[in-house]
């Protein structure tokens, strides 16, 4: 799972708060079957799993959050529970939790964001944070999927997402899939397709967003922001709560994960650029409160974020 | 000719300037080759050959600029010149000549340009505007190359520039070998670098210029200088002033070419988009005047282009 994660092989933020839940469990499963042990001798066991799971991408919180949750929960099962076997079932319990309330989130992300979106909107998103990204049917995408089933005709424009082409790869696929008008351009498009009047809104997701409501998302997702400030289009974050970080003050402190320089010099099999070439590839960027227009989270809908009503959303 | 410009074997635009006074080069002595003619005789071919040649590629005016050149040049000796041959020799020298000016622009561009690269100055570029798209020492990144000659330390960002990713291909691999620290970086992380306060200022060249000062470039100049803009960044084009197009008002009226949706869908040899999806691949963009810092020519720099400012520098 480890791995699965590292290599991007789960990606999107709540869908690797669910996968690191799922470890947890995988850890207790393998810890159980070993031989008969207290719950108690699970424990150090399942902190090694944890910090092992959470260390495998360091920015997304949804993914420490999903695994803390399962920490906690076996700690606080752990004085009262038979063994360590009872222990593993009560967290395939809970990652089975994690998992239907992910979806349910999603659902009421889609509910909330699709007032958002009037009909005919033209609508750009970044990287994927539709169903390939959660347990359910997305986040950025979630209102995009719930507008179209309430009958509204929609298009969207997808950055194809450099370097990993998640926009193209998974959102292009899904939205066709769905059925839904979609048009793939690189990233560098996306200021021109606005300047030319064709986009009516930003819908993206997050990877964390800190207490003053900045957000980290997918590298370029800045530049898409600023941007949309620049034609006075509305910047949507879609998220759920779980991706809050109250923890972090602001932006400035989210550690950024740097990745391999190949993803940009030889990103599918070809190589593409000169061999030595110094290369710098930041997984994510911060986009400042000031840029976002609203969050959109199972909660509701949070307007202009800042600290004190990031805090009086999350209460 | 017309295939090596289509297919961008030969890319830039001052080099596809050039590429096309060979083209009509070219012409002419397999014109004369063929049967002895009078020169006016030629004429009628001639004409046909900077048709063919000027369609192309439709954006960038250098190309129709320096056929269209050599096509004044022929009608001008026709009356005067013995038979083809002789005007085949004659549009040869005038072929030659173009191509020694523009390598001397870009001494000049780079002299000029130089002045605004300060000692330690942190540069950002896209595209390729470097000698592999020039007959000289290029545009935007001539007075790159000017400065480091001087002394001074300069560090470049390179976008990579896709869909055809010149950047990296081109630009990443000219730094290199000229001895230029440079880090490569995909198009969407220009922002992200410019909000972390590592550029100083952003050259790019043009393909076409408007009369008002409008700039006509690879897609994605426009984002870039719109961040440039909100980081408070000195934007910088570079371009030989027979990029102004002053039949052109303003840049909504420039043709802008679109290119095959493989470039962005099948772009690294491999296919990255499922098939069947739409794709929107326009070659270039405009950057508003406003925008603008300065024009750098062959005959100076340009601060704060507009109509009248533009008349005045090309006077």
């Amino acid at each position: 799972m480890i791995d699965a994660i590292y290599r991007l092989a789960v990606r999107g933020a709540p869908a690797i708060g669910v996968a690191g839940a799922f470890g947890m469990r995988l850890a207790a499963n393998a810890w159980a079957a070993r031989a008969p042990s207290s719950a108690a001798q699970a424990l150090p066991e399942l902190e090694r799993a944890a910090r092992a799971l959470s260390g495998a991408r360091p920015t997304a919180v949804n993914l420490s959050w999903g695994v803390e949750r399962m920490l906690a929960h076996a700690r606080a099962l752990a004085p009262r529970t038979a063994d360590a076997a009872q222990l593993a079932r009560a967290l395939g319990l809970e990652a089975e939790a994690i998992l239907d309330e992910d979806a349910a989130r999603c659902d009421a992300m889609g509910r909330h964001g699709a007032s958002l979106v009037p009909e005919g909107a033209r609508l750009l998103t970044h990287c994927n944070a539709g169903a390939l990204a959660t347990a359910g049917a997305g986040t950025a995408l979630a209102p995009i999927y719930e507008a179209v089933r309430q009958g509204r005709r929609v298009h969207v424009y997808v950055d194809e997402t450099r370097p990993l082409l998640q926009g193209s790869r998974l959102t292009a696929f899904e939205l066709q899939a769905a059925g839904i008008d979609a048009t793939l351009i690189t990233d560098s498009m996306a200021g021109s397709v606005m300047h030319a009047g064709k986009v009516d809104a930003v819908f993206v997701g997050a990877d964390r967003i800190a207490e003053n409501g900045d957000v980290c998302n997918k590298i370029g997702t800045y530049s898409v922001a600023v941007l949309a400030r620049e034609h006075r289009l509305p910047f949507y974050v879609v998220a759920p709560s779980s991706t809050f970080d109250l923890g972090t003050p602001s932006g400035a402190s989210i550690p950024i994960e740097e990745r391999a320089p190949e993803e940009i010099t030889e990103g599918f099999g070809r190589r593409t650029a000169p061999h030595g070439v110094r290369v710098y590839n930041p997984a994510f960027d911060i986009t400042p409160a000031r840029l976002v227009s609203a969050i959109v989270t199972e909660r509701g809908i949070l307007t202009q974020p800042d600290r004190e009503r990031v805090r009086a959303h999350l209460a």
